[in-house]
C-alpha cells in the first residue's frame, strides 16, 4: 500500500487528520503542532516574557511533549525560565518508570528536575494511604489529586515560579467538560479552560495548559517523533469510572464523526466566560489554619489537611 | 422470589427506583407521577386556568401518557381545553399503527383528535419526499422535524389554542442537552427546558413539556398501568446518529450510576436562564414571504418553504 503524501510537500506522511482531511509528513506535522501551541499560548497569554514556569511532568507522553514544546517556545521567546517537577506518589511498580523517563528527558533538554514524594510531604506513600485509610469511600484518586495539586502549588511558590504547566490535551479537556456537566459541578467546570483564572491571591499559582488544542493521538506522535521515550505504563488505580465511560463515548463519536472532540471544547469555550462570571466563587480565599496554604472556607482546614487525618 | 413491598403501604411493588432507592405499588406510583407532573407544571407555569392546549400525539407511550396526565390535570384545574393532533407523515407500515392507538386513547378520554397529513399539507408523503429529494444530504428526519413543527404551530393557531404539549420525557431532554453541546448548538440548547421561551410574537405558539421530570421507563409504565395501549413500533428512518450514541451512553451511565439522567438535566437547568439571556436571538421574527408563517431571517422563506423546493 502506498503511503499517502504530505499535503504541504509531497513526502510520505506520518499522520492523516480525518477531522480536517489532511496528511502531513514529519517535518510539517512538528511545525504545525508547534505553530498551534504558540498561537494558543499567545492568544490566551499562557507564556509571557519573564515567566518562570514549573512544568509538571509524569514521564508520560503528554507531559514530556509539553516539556519539549515549552523548551522550543522559550528558545523563540527569549527570557523564560523552565524547571520541571515530578511527583512520586509511591505507587509500587508504576511511578518508578515515569521518574526515569522524566529524568532522561530533562537531562537531554537541560531542564532542572525536582522530584517530590508523598512520603516526604505527607509521611506515607499513596499505596500506604489507601491500605490504611479510615474511610473506604475516599478513593485513591482523591488522595492523589488533592495532594498532587497541593505539592505543585506550594513547590512552585517556594521556587519563585509564577506558573505551573500541566499536560492536559484536547481529549482530557473534552472529557472533563462532560464529566463536570454530568456530575453537576459547574463550579469546577468554570475552572477549566486554557488556564485557571488569574489568581487574586498570591497563595495560588496559575496553572496553564499549552496542549489544550492538541488531540491526544497527536501529543503522543509529537513526543515520539521528537525522540522522547515516554513511560507508557498505566496507573494500577485506574478503573471503571464515569471518566472512563465518557472517554469511550467520545472516542467512538470521534471515530464516527471526526471533529467531535474539537466541537465539544469549542462549544464549552463559548460558555466559559459566562460560567466564570456566574459560578466562580467570588468569595475570598483563606489561609488554612493548620498549614497556611489556601482553603475555601474561613477557619476550616484545607482539603489536604482534611485528607491527612484519614490514614 | 418475593416481590418487594411498596415503601408507602406494604403492597407488592410495580417499580424499583434505583435513583432514589424506593419501591412503589401501582396506586402509589400513579399518584407519585401525577403529583410530580402537577408540581412541575405549576412551578414552570406550563398549565394555567383558561389554557387551550393542543396535545401532540404520535400514538407512542410518551405522548399518550402525556394525554392521560393532561386530562387528569384538567379535572383538578377546572377550565382547561384539550384537543389532540396526530401528524401522519406518510411512513408506510409504521404511522398507521400510531394513528389507531391515538384514536383509541382519544375516544376513551373524550378528547377531539385532529389528523393532519404531510400529503395534504405539502403534497407528498415523507416516503415520497425522501425518494424524490434533490439533495441526498437532507435526511428524512430533517423533513420530518421541520414539517411537523410547522403543522403543529399553524394548526394550533388556527384552532385558537395557546399552547402545544409535546411528549418529551426526562431521557429525551438529557439526550438533547448533550447532543446540542456536542454539535455546538447553544442557540438550540437555549430553546430546551420545560417550555419554549414565552413567544414575543403571536405567530408562535408556545410548546410545553409536562413529562420533562419523568424518566422514559416510567412514562411507559404509567401508560401501561393506565390501560393505554400505545403503539410500540419503531420508525424505519431511525439509524445510527449522534443521538443514538448519546442515548446508549446515558443509559449505560444511568445503569452504573443511578441518577445520572436527573443530574444532567439538573445541571442544565442551572445554565438555562443564562443560555437564554446570552444565546437566544434577540432579533425580531419575520413573516415568511411565501407562506406568512414565522421565519428567522427578514425577507427569506422559512425552513419549511425552503424544504418544499427539494422534492
Amino acid at each position: 500500500m502506498k503511503i499517502p503524501e504530505c499535503d504541504e510537500c509531497g513526502r510520505p506522511s506520518v499522520i492523516h487528520r480525518r477531522y480536517e482531511g489532511t496528511h502531513l509528513c514529519k517535518t510539517h506535522f512538528l511545525e504545525d503542532i508547534e505553530k498551534k501551541v504558540r498561537k494558543h499560548a499567545r492568544v490566551h497569554g499562557l507564556v509571557r516574557h519573564g515567566d518562570r514556569i514549573l512544568v509538571a511532568v509524569s514521564g508520560g507522553k503528554d507531559s514530556l511533549a509539553q516539556l519539549v514544546l515549552l523548551d522550543r517556545t522559550r528558545k523563540k521567546h527569549g527570557k523564560i525560565d523552565l524547571e520541571a517537577l515530578i511527583i512520586d506518589e509511591g505507587i509500587k511498580g508504576y511511578r518508578e518508570h515515569g521518574v526515569e523517563a522524566a529524568r532522561r528527558a530533562c537531562e537531554r533538554l537541560g531542564v532542572k528536575l525536582h522530584v517530590e514524594s508523598f512520603r516526604d510531604w505527607f509521611g506515607a506513600t499513596l499505596d500506604e494511604m489507601v491500605a490504611r485509610r479510615r474511610d473506604p469511600t475516599v478513593g485513591a484518586c482523591t488522595f492523589c489529586g488533592v495532594f498532587r495539586r497541593y505539592i505543585m502549588n506550594k513547590k512552585a511558590r517556594e521556587l519563585g515560579m509564577n506558573k505551573v504547566a500541566v499536560g492536559h490535551n484536547l481529549d482530557d479537556e473534552a472529557q472533563a467538560i462532560l464529566v463536570n456537566h454530568i456530575k453537576g459541578d459547574l463550579e469546577r467546570g468554570a475552572r477549566l479552560g486554557p488556564a485557571t483564572p488569574e489568581p487574586d491571591n498570591p497563595l495560588f499559582v496559575q496553572r496553564i495548559k499549552i496542549l489544550r488544542p492538541i488531540p491526544e493521538r497527536e501529543t503522543a506522535l509529537y513526543a515520539l517523533l521528537c525522540g522522547i521515550e515516554p513511560d507508557m505504563s498505566e496507573c494500577p488505580y485506574a478503573r471503571e469510572s464515569i471518566r472512563d465511560r465518557v472517554r469511550d463515548f467520545i472516542n467512538q463519536l470521534e471515530e464516527e464523526h471526526p471533529g467531535t472532540v474539537f466541537s465539544i471544547v469549542r462549544t464549552f469555550d463559548r460558555l466559559l466566560p459566562i460560567l466564570r462570571r456566574e459560578f466562580l466563587g467570588k468569595g475570598r480565599v483563606w489561609k488554612c489554619p493548620e498549614c497556611g496554604e489556601p482553603t475555601a472556607v474561613r477557619g476550616q482546614p484545607c482539603k489536604a489537611c482534611q485528607l491527612k487525618k484519614l490514614f
